[in-house]
């Protein structure tokens, strides 16, 4: 090829990144087939209220054309009702809300038919967020772990990542304790803060860690955005996954409202991964932005699905969605991490979201075992991904990929298991599971 | 609003297009509801078989969940196959073809039901490409009349595009012609290259002069572009309405297509611009980075509706569509251009697409009709919209727009009108647009 047809310097050379090794260890796995706990799509379909709200938006001529830019209009009007109850007033629909493509995206690879993995989440919501603010050489702050495709996104308008390590309970590898426990140092945290500090990026219900801050955690990190002039982008995205109460940053006061960006997902809130429709909320001041970001990106978003989900929020509380999303999800939970308990291997009991993190310092990988080399140049959660995939025949995702290399150490006995999959599938990964008892040091 | 909260210049201090002056100038006529000639939308539905494909589709756990990034595999293959005659072989469905968020866009403003408006068509592909391809400083030759999302897409990256005028028929005022008499000037063209010319942008069937390039002037192309080792993005969004021969420049050479990305897309192809799902086509080393790009910028692409779009692909020729879609087309546009041939008024004969460019230089305005200032400002075809939306409640597409200010006169007795609407929409147009009379000179 010629020199001159080369790639742009941000797609050319990439590393092999956690969802195509994974993918090649399981397809190379002797356990076939090998149970999926990795990626975060759900196993199982939106309820029947939803889907068929998209069968009749096919039917209209105006569903299946271009929708505005900034979202169809009833979509619009049934977020803000449906965010009224959790913001104490109704948002703009015109003006303090935009509708995004995926609020919160998956990586995924090849074919999910054939293969595994995946992905987390986040998505070109936060995308047009950072291409409204983000001017080259602007500082981010993120926090260890992050969603991966969050620094793609900051690094594209030519921002700076500038990366804070959540830090998990210190006696993690020991007891079973809440993910409450995984803490932000603030002192780390007000170092990290420069003048070029232009947002900070939070996620919470937190995926991977199942955290839920806390109204305290969330007003020291708003009082210092405040004080500083820092947007915040919030990604909420699992914010109808909540097992203890739930507090979004921008609800903590009007001031600190006029300099949040919240992120939603109707792929999360209506298992439809696959839907990509998301939005942004916040004050017009930036919401007006992201828009234009918006337009500039997608221009817009998918039209029949959009009106599909202004149904699923219209008609939610009649069916009890919301309840048993929290019911079900939970039920889920408990029944796969039954199976750490049995086995004496402590994790994170979640606050949220469908993914739960799993410590296996007890697992003693034999001396000899081979790893091939981009396995065993990684740390070892790495390792014990590869070594569950080959031995057990059950995936699940080395969250060290999601700190920077200095603070991979930090969450190197942790793996990344997700729930949000059929009850069989569950009981199958913890029958495969108990084959690990042979390897545990207790 | 803190001077630390502004926005990034690349979404700052817009100002108003041509979307948003037409549509406020239509929700301001006195002659409601405006017949919108002007948006590219289909009035009408995609055929029964491709909405029960994806009505079905919504029945399935895995189309309801994140599709691969490159895109579903039935898709894939599908396009594959549909487009084998077209390219004389099969492109290899996991190296040579990549699913988008939308190969063509639209620029829709508030709500459809309500207002007119908008937009023409490229997109999140065509974004793809650009970031895949342009590093800052990097040249990129694009056509006049443009499709305006080109300009940003290619200037995000930090791209600069440089500009080369189609030009009308010399006698475009008082005959009608073929669109194929809008031509480029070869020695503009040659004189545009420079060293740093990276890529160049054509678009055929044309949006909106409607012109199919020959074969001939492709080489052309084709030549300079080799000779200069540019790659070529071809935009055949109107792939399946030409209504002389069609040729793909993809095809003209093995060399060509080693330097070619194609464009394509469902919206266009079944009716559906508000389903976002496009393509690209090319050699795998140049797809792989727009693969790469796609990635980071919308992840994958709505998953349901590209399973549809397989099944469309897969049944279309049982269903003789591709045929009807040219015929239904063709007759669309005989009916709606008699409204020129009785009136007298000139326009370009469209070689593909459904888009008519008329000449109103006939078309007297009275001397003391007052504009305001933002369209008195513009060239003439911005006072023909406005004359047009108020004095008969038709609204059109002022293509001045898609000219640099330079050009802008060229195109400045021009409207551009879609067709692509139900025939009683085309009938109450003509029925209106036949108050022209008393402002013809003959």
């Amino acid at each position: 090829m010629s020199e001159k047809l080369k790639p742009a310097a941000r797609v050319a050379g990439q590393r092999q990144d956690v969802w195509s090794i994974i993918n090649e260890a399981a397809a190379a796995s002797p356990k076939q087939p090998v149970v999926n706990m990795g990626q975060g799509f759900f196993g199982y379909n939106p309820p029947d209220f939803i889907l068929n709200a998209a069968k009749e938006a096919l039917n209209r001529v105006d569903c299946n054309q271009y929708a505005p830019t900034r979202g169809r209009p009833r979509l619009l009007k049934a977020l803000s009702e449906a965010y009224a109850p959790h913001w104490g007033r109704k948002l703009d629909p015109n003006k303090e809300i935009t509708i995004t493509t995926g609020a919160n995206e998956g990586e995924s690879r090849p074919a999910p038919e054939r293969h595994l993995l995946d992905l987390i989440d986040s998505g070109q919501g936060m995308l047009s967020a950072f291409m409204a603010f983000i001017e080259p050489g602007d500082e981010v702050i993120v926090f260890e772990p992050f969603f991966d495709q969050y620094i793609s996104n900051i690094e594209m308008p030519g921002g700076k990542v500038v990366y804070v390590p959540m830090h998990p309970p210190k006696d993690g590898a020991t007891k079973t304790l809440s993910a409450a426990e995984w803490t932000i140092d603030f002192d780390e945290l007000e170092r990290a803060i420069t003048p070029r500090t232009k947002m900070l990026v939070i996620n919470t219900p937190h995926n991977p860690v199942g955290k839920v801050f806390s109204r305290e955690e969330l007003q020291k990190i708003a009082d210092l955005c405040l004080k500083n002039k820092i947007i915040i982008l919030s990604d909420e995205v699992y914010d109808r996954l909540f097992y203890v109460p739930f507090t979004r940053i921008a609800t903590l006061s009007p001031e600190v409202e006029q300099i949040t960006l919240t992120v939603g997902s109707a792929g999360k809130n209506f298992y439809a991964t696959g839907w990509r429709v998301g939005w942004l909320m916040g004050p017009p001041h930036l919401i007006q932005y992201v828009s234009a970001a918006h337009t500039r990106i997608c221009y817009s978003s998918v039209s029949p699905l959009q009106e599909a989900c202004a149904i699923g929020f219209e008609q939610a509380d009649a069916h009890n969605f919301w309840t048993t999303c929290i019911n079900d999800m939970q039920a889920k939970m408990k029944r796969f991490n039954a199976i750490w308990d049995e086995l004496n291997i402590p994790y994170s009991i979640p606050e949220g979201g469908y993914f739960v993190m799993v410590n296996l310092a007890k697992v003693q990988i034999p001396e000899d075992y081979s790893f091939p080399p981009h396995v065993a140049s990684r740390p070892r959660d790495f390792k014990l991904a590869w070594f569950l995939i080959q031995e057990l025949g059950v995936a699940a995702i080395p969250p060290s990929e999601f700190y920077t290399d200095a603070n991979a150490h930090i969450v190197e006995d942790y793996l990344r298991f997700a729930v949000c999959k059929p009850d069989e599938v569950l009981e199958e990964a913890k029958e495969r599971l108990r084959g690990l008892k042979k390897f545990l040091k207790q």
